[in-house]
């Protein structure tokens, strides 16, 4: 690694926390579930398909317009199950908590906690608190898992990804994470809200709707731009998407101009890319827009090219100014704790 | 809940703990797989039983004699599936670092946890990273969440608890404690090593020889003391041990003398606790003698009545002395960040 001290873009989901991944923790646990690198891990357990989860919360503030670090803790499990096509069944929670946090605080926390995990029809079913002294934690931090079963017959992975897929968004980017900036920066008043929702309902649809999709994945940390830089190079393809059929709301474009951030790479908490078979393109379109977390789901772009081995796997953006952009993965434009 | 702060007591195994629990994580979650209380949830997915669980790992300091926070994560979870009856076969792993961590460091607890995880036999497939600005955590945390299944045909649960069971103790209380209060009030050189092992290898000897192991648990925060409350108030029913065939260590024994502690009370992360029928014991005992982490295994006492809704369950002490004390949850007394 380029360092040898721990840098908040480690955590970031770019660039840095590609080394740490790649360079620490692959060569210790190397394993080809590990190796994969998807959301979930899909492995073989008692003869079944099961896939398993992990992702600890750290999000600053804990209460934010339209959800708080317990709600985000389950929709984020959910939906690292549900795209890699799982229905998820079971939750683990554990928390860190720092003392002195006030009782009340972890009550509105856990009670959005059941919420969600009612909304998305998954079990807490085995838990675990720890108290650190004060200032050696900041509030609370959460770590959930999940397990699930998957049955899809498609197996969903970059890999899958075929030349001419269609590429699918399902809906507006970067509201949580213009949410928690503008928090931050004193912006609260701006009407921008988080869009942390669980997916499974909306992937359930997808699903149905064709028996060709190829790739999913959730658009959290380092926004739609990393995912999609993170396919194309694990699915060894050119992706080609286009900036005016990618939806952003008013408020968040408008937050970003003002905090000279790029919607393309805000988190995300509710909002899946899927690749599919152009031909079905439309039916899962369709699908998706009949959910509530689909409703502005659009093509966005598709997959240009696909040959092994072929080192220019890259992610293009055709731009409104008509130009064509390579997407990197961000880089030094930090926004930690994001979730 | 009877304050409106967290305190650092109620992450201590104790009293509190146990009013976290149920006043607040059981009201909000509940449903019969949490209900049970058990270290793992045990669940029907895909039509086998799946064992589940969580812990997450705040031990300072992070790196102590017999092991570091890395090799602890494995360990715990790995015990807490093997105390459930489940082989344990797959493992996450999610990280909260501070900025300005040692990469160096990082890497030996990473080494670690390929070690622990190489020996007990499971492999570790999914994964996250969080980092946090400096001053918002202490260097590392850990959540590790494991998987596994369940074979063994008789239930393991307090409920299969039996009057006249025999209780067998895996070897010596107080070892992990003790190495790390050791370590912090400056008796690093008292030779006293932390018992952190995984028990899956011996649990699978012991439930090879009998068919009628009712109840196992490690006992780690609150000790074995705690445990034995726990088991003996989830079982409705009253247990008898005798002090003077506990196994401590000198080194631990003198330790507790000079730091006011008591061994009972002290975290283990390689021990535990199991009920099996009285005409299996002397089988068991020595299938788990047999076994590296069983060597100094004892009969140290039984259950001495089960009656339905009696409200005298409870755990005696018959000590050295010649006395008999009724054991209770340790409460005040804290050794905070333990594991």
């Amino acid at each position: 690694m380029k360092t040898d001290k721990i840098l908040l873009e480690h955590g970031s989901g770019g660039l840095l926390s590609n080394e740490i991944v790649s360079k620490l923790f692959l060569p210790a646990f190397r394993n080809p579930l590990l190796e994969q690198l998807t959301d979930s891990a899909v492995l073989e357990l008692g003869g079944k398909r099961v896939c398993f989860t992990t992702d600890s919360y750290v999000v600053s503030p804990a209460f934010f317009p339209g959800g708080n670090i317990g709600s985000l803790a389950v929709h984020g499990t959910v939906n690292d199950l549900a795209v890699c096509g799982g229905r998820p069944f079971f939750m683990s929670a554990g928390f860190i908590l720092e003392e002195g946090l006030p009782v009340s605080d972890l009550r509105k926390i856990v009670d959005s906690m059941r919420l969600a995990a009612a909304q998305a029809g998954v079990e807490i079913v085995t838990g675990d608190t720890k108290v650190v002294p004060r200032g050696a934690a900041d509030g609370i931090f959460i770590n959930t898992s999940g397990i699930g079963i998957v049955e899809y017959a498609q197996r969903i992975s970059p890999e899958s990804i075929e030349e001419g897929d269609a590429i699918i968004l399902s809906g507006s980017i970067g509201d949580h994470g213009a949410a928690i900036m503008g928090l931050r920066e004193g912006f609260e008043n701006a009407g921008i809200v988080s869009d942390s929702a669980p997916l499974n309902g909306l992937v359930d649809r997808a699903l149905a709707a064709s028996g060709r999709v190829h790739c999913m994945r959730d658009a959290t940390r380092g926004g739609l731009g990393a995912v999609l830089v993170e396919i194309a190079s694990q699915a060894k393809a050119e992706l080609e998407i286009r900036e005016c059929d990618i939806p952003v709301k008013e408020a968040v474009r408008g937050l970003c101009e003002i905090l000279g951030m790029e919607p393309l790479y805000l988190a995300n908490e509710g909002k899946l890319a899927l690749f599919c078979h152009k031909d079905d393109a439309l039916k899962v379109l369709d699908a998706m827009r009949g959910h509530e977390f689909g409703r502005d789901a659009a093509v966005i772009g598709e997959v240009t090219g696909k040959k092994e081995g072929r080192p220019g796997s890259r992610a293009l953006l055709r731009t409104v100014a008509g130009g064509t952009r390579v997407l990197d993965l961000p880089a030094g434009e930090l926004v930690p704790r994001i979730c």
